[in-house]
């Protein structure tokens, strides 16, 4: 596939874009990803007869659609916040946010394989998809940090803590993996702190 | 995950946006919310030898998919109505409307159980989704109307009088609970008001 | 739900909007109803053994996700062409424009239907679905063109005549539906016209 | 269905139209197809008991998913580089688009099939549907190129080369269908290319 990527830029490089169709393309994407994860719960074969227990015993299953939707929509809040400033965007820039995008929108699997299956490998599945996620955020805010030709000037400082502070959140997720392994609760206990 | 929440803002609650990203990633989601009211009618299983009486039988489902469409067009005339006049967004109101948003992508949940399970269970679920929806949108507009620095200084007044006004309809579909626990149309009848 | 309804307005009638957000909220509706048409694809249960052969008889289908896009691409066509030049939009083109969007969300599941059952049935339903949205459309057309106020003045005799043309769709579909109630490939056959 | 399309043009020919809600509407597009990507793993139904080892198993459908999300990622990041430099969108150019759209939307059919069914028939299938969808990319790039006056004049030269440059993609796909036909693996190496 080296090809098409090879010859989206005419000069390589030397492309740059203005941030307003990216963002919206990024804003569609996080808008799907966080509206599929209502998927699972629809798609549920309800039983009429004993429809309010069954409703009651989906509450495990609406909890975890709210913590998807928290994730999705804080990572959402973090792309908002701090695409805002960027004021160019290159080739390698769009790139990265494609990867960002492609872990966001695997997101709606690992929530829906959570929310039938609480247990060790559910937990464990999650956690490593979120930090996977949360590692290619660093990623670009890295990648922006040093180039501060794309990003606002006086933005760069408070970026480059953000970038750190932001770190915090796949080192949680990855540290609650081997905890998972032991106790599943125990594991969804880290991500609250 | 309060720690993905504390890195968004550099400088909290100092942090100030223009509603545009904030728009048109609640539109998507509400657009998309609307649109995926049709899943359950797509996922019918049809038998082709009865179809007609198969698709005339669906009426109800389609009856709901109309009603759902409503109620979801209807939150997104006051989203667009009233958000329109928010001038600047900061970072809490990004966060109510992140919830509001939550409550929207959830209703094709209670919405398709309504369609298969117009039963007490269903319409009970409906309503206090419903009901959820509304308070977050009030909330949202309470919130709204104690900033004014927000918020279009002369629509101040209307908005007030627009959460108020507002309240109505969780106020009647929280009514409609009990009255539903003891007929299912009876609860439903109550929405016409 | 009227008092929802009820509500949005401050000032009943007097509130006018710029088309901006309510063209952007069309287009990810139409975008999404167009793109969800794939979906009974996706779910087809394919046999491993016999992958080649069920791929082609799958063809029926992919003709008919080809036809689903043309007819939902134009109506898109149509919809972005004249509501480019509605200089203004009030509550009541709002509503008019939901119920015609309602009808593009609907699409879906009468395009599925007739994926699956290309008999009479399938094809009356599909057929009565798009002439009711032509209908639909035919309407904001018209109210379009009553209140020369919201509209492009030099577009508004072009407009009346596209309303005209625009007619011949669901004249054209309602009609195939007493044909297709004799032969299912006769009332297809129309719709070439 | 000609007479749908017959009456979108008020003056046949003589329309013209900012690019911009064309592209809003292509992005919208490329992210529901892009996103729905994730369904097929959503659907998946996996046993709790033997989850660990089902979610290993999975590994070909999550490789599958990012082919996918790279070739759909990859095809966005050529449209918003060239469709950028777009002047002004004619009736053709929009039904041209439309067909680009339908192949990218019609993409998550033969990306599911590739996931569940990686031997030949799901290979050529794949190969098949991505070759085509790159003669219509193509198709667009030549239109566009021999239309100036719809595109920026200095880029015509380099949209040129893009054309030329762009049909490696569906030549390398159509040339890997003779070889799937002998071995499954052997035209996906192709692709590598």
């Amino acid at each position: 596939m080296s090809e098409v990527a090879a010859r989206t830029p005419a000069r390589s490089g030397a492309r740059r874009y203005t941030p307003g169709r990216v963002m919206s393309f990024s804003d569609a994407v996080f808008a799907i990803a966080i509206t599929l994860l209502v998927l699972p719960l629809t798609d549920l074969d309800l039983d009429p007869e004993r429809l309010a227990e069954q409703l009651r015993s989906a509450t495990p299953q609406i909890v975890v659609f709210a913590v998807g939707f928290t994730v999705i929509g804080l990572y959402w809040l973090s792309h908002h916040a701090w695409f805002s400033r960027v004021r160019t965007v290159d080739d390698r820039l769009l790139k990265i946010n494609l990867v960002v995008l492609a872990c966001v929108a695997f997101l709606p699997f690992p929530t829906s394989v959570l929310g039938t299956h609480s247990g060790t490998a559910g937990t464990v599945f999650y956690a490593a998809s979120v930090a996977f996620t949360g590692t290619a955020f660093a990623l670009m805010w890295t990648y922006l940090g040093r180039n501060p030709e794309l990003f606002e000037a006086d933005s760069a400082a408070a970026l480059r803590r953000h970038t750190l502070v932001g770190l915090v959140t796949p080192v949680v997720f990855a540290a609650s993996i081997p905890i998972a392994l032991v106790s599943a609760d125990g594991g969804k206990l880290c991500w609250l702190l």
